[in-house]
């Protein structure tokens, strides 16, 4: 057992409330702060892409025993619903009975905070930190960032404040700390497809549903009142960006063209476009992400990534896995516990970093390209035949908690293959040979 | 022409001394503000590295007329010399005629200042600026960071803060503001081979001395009163580093031992070691530069480089050549000069970032490694006897004011060929035959 602390987290988003429960039950008191209101309380912004949650959420919930109240407001995903033209073709994520789970950022932001009171944690909304004193792990709060300001010191800070974390803000004005923020050119912007008039879902309910055109592309996820959370991806500039939908007209014909099937099941397209901003999307590393014994950063305050892998809140939460293990095996020796916290997370954050980028990259660019598909097929075919063998990244990254470097190495490697694979004169008509198997085998070795 | 405007330029150092002089030449009023003291009322702290000016330097001082002022204080170097073990080998930097030229910083900022004013450019000391807005090109100066500030309002502001800018850390905030700064784990310090008694120079005047020694090296460039400014880099922790010398004895022990040759000519080794800070490097890059027609970041306030190829003064002042291009071309047009500036340095500031950090990974693993110097006879051989197709990559970098993006993608086709040179086999013993001469020429093909 650690002896008990004052511990301040800041953030009260997804990770700092889970996070407040871990140190809630290892026996330190815990304020958690937010510069905005309670979300208890109010209409959540209609700028937000609907959670998958996947095995390394689900280990992270579970073993503080509230996995079963998410499992209460999650619905179960067990194939992508892909929408070309007018077909709809099904695929499944994994093998039978694995599935990614979607859940209402809003709704699950709100359960988890209501669990993390129900731990004992303290929460204090409307709480704009500016500053922080790293030495002596001091808050500094106030009304404005030039006005006067109240002080708050704690035995140790964890600032679980997201991508612009005024924590590590701080931390950033350090010598020898390294950092970098890169902006996609491509935005997003929620839209919304309501539920029937009986409440069932207008789409397939289990199903994470895509239409993808290179470039852009929809994604519709289901929430339990029926409706479902849709997102647009696109670039803010060129031929088919957001510069280039200026009026409700432009909108309109948009997705009639290139979404047909979606026009029936989006009433409010043009209203909601208009009215939801475009966001950014932004891949941000650092280190360290500790400062000595006093402060750490934890989620996206110290690895926010693009959103393509859907892996953002699971990592998060796996930080917390990770830090609680540390915590049990150091106990009082905090600064053992944040070096081993950092240095077992860091190469993991970049490694999902990277494979969240790739995989935009390979849906702007590959999605449509019957070279890649071909590369898909035969992958699967020796998986299916080699499951032993061949893992799917997807798999590994999603059904699987081995560290994420461990699947980009384990990508990097079935790539090499595939690339000589492909260099198979004929590979157009062979690819589900025993020759193209028997080659695949032997580059295995 | 244009007309004119009245401009703060943030920073006095040598890019925001020869940016006031252009936009003076310009018809603009300029101010010109720092919160250092004057340089030229101080001494100048122990933590420079004595400055190469090369082909892209002059270039843009000899455009203003303040070439010649500038000669005056610096000293041709138109060679290596390096110091292996107890030899002193000579190495010619380029052609017949072909010198970099060190220049002392501090020498050369006080004598730019000077310059700066005579042109009308005023200069405001000891004056902290905490924060800009942006929209409004205004300044906010005070005494500290929570105190009172005043606001001062341009038509424009030029950042020309260096690398850790405080104008850039507003834009930083900005939404779609891409940036990374990465510290090496390689420190610098000072030191300092003095006159002799009768003011002549201990070692060769018109060499660049360095002693490489893989991770560590150290490096001593002439200054015009008979001393050196020497650096010393090296890991800041590990077997040889900063973190291994803790007291004069190690030190001592360790120069004799290293560095046998300069005991004699650095008599205050261990006073100047402790007394000196050990200093950083980092590489800072950012995106964008400008923001509408208000602000420009400029020189190191936008790319802050690593020193091991001598161009970090040569880039600035070639920030401020290309400008100038601009303001020719498009007058009043603000919005077109920056954004042309921003669009045509970018590449090259990128470029030249990583060609320096190559050149430091290249001196840390690769000089004492016999691979890596046959290609360099192979490329040097090749070079003198095809001077019109073969131009080394240092020269292409230091002595030619093509844009350094063009020398990295040069360098990379040179590196590709050389690759497949030494992959022939016997390449030991026939490096210098016609079959290879004639193997590199069919590769250039």
């Amino acid at each position: 057992m650690q002896t008990p602390l004052k511990i301040a987290v800041v953030g009260s988003g997804l990770v700092g409330s889970l996070l407040a429960i871990y140190l809630r039950k290892a026996g330190h008191t815990v304020h958690v702060f937010d510069r905005s209101p309670d979300i208890r309380t109010i209409q959540f912004s209609g700028r937000s892409i609907n959670l998958a949650m996947s095995t390394r959420g689900w280990k992270a919930v579970d073993a503080v025993g509230i996995g079963q109240a998410i499992r209460d407001i999650a619905i179960p995903m067990d194939k992508r619903a892909i929408h070309v033209s007018d077909t709809l073709k099904f695929q499944p994520y994994g093998k039978e009975g694995e599935s990614i789970y979607s859940i209402s950022r809003g709704t699950l932001n709100r359960k988890m905070i209501d669990l993390a009171e129900a731990a004992g944690a303290e929460f204090f909304f409307e709480q704009r930190i500016w500053d922080v004193t790293l030495a002596t792990a001091t808050l500094h709060i106030g009304e404005t960032e030039r006005g006067e300001w109240k002080d708050l010191q704690y035995d140790m800070i964890f600032g679980a404040d997201g991508a612009f974390s005024r924590i590590r803000h701080r931390m950033q004005r350090q010598s020898m700390f390294n950092y970098s923020q890169e902006f996609l050119n491509t935005g997003y912007k929620e839209l919304n497809i309501p539920a029937n008039p009986d409440g069932t879902h207008k789409l397939d309910k289990n199903s994470f549903h895509i239409w993808p055109r290179g470039e852009y592309m929809l994604i519709a996820l289901p929430n339990l009142d029926g409706s479902f959370t849709c997102t647009l991806f696109m670039p803010f500039e060129g031929e088919n960006s957001f510069a280039s939908l200026p009026d409700i007209k432009s909108v309109e014909d948009f997705f009639a063209k290139n979404f047909p099937d979606s026009i029936d099941v989006i009433p409010k397209l043009a209203e909601d476009f208009f009215k939801n901003p475009t966001s950014t999307l932004v891949t941000m590393k650092c280190y360290p992400w500790t400062y000595e014994d006093k402060i750490a950063l934890i989620g996206d305050a110290c690895h926010a990534i693009v959103p393509f892998y859907g892996q953002g809140m699971n990592a998060g939460f796996e930080d917390i896995t990770v830090l609680a293990e540390f915590m049990e095996k150091f106990g009082d020796d905090w600064l053992s516990v944040f070096q081993h916290y950092q240095d077992s997370r860091k190469p993991n954050a970049d490694a999902i970093a990277e494979l969240s980028w790739r995989n935009f990259m390979e849906m702007s660019s590959s999605v449509a390209d019957e070279k890649f598909l071909l590369r898909k097929k035969i992958e699967k075919r020796f998986s299916e035949r080699h499951p032993d063998k061949w893992l799917p990244l997807y798999s590994r990254v999603t059904f699987s908690d081995r560290p994420y470097s461990e699947a980009l190495a384990l990508g990097d490697r079935q790539k090499e293959i595939m690339d000589e694979i492909m260099t198979t004169p004929g590979i157009d008509s062979k690819w589900d040979s025993d020759e193209i198997e028997n080659k695949t085998l032997s580059l295995l070795d």
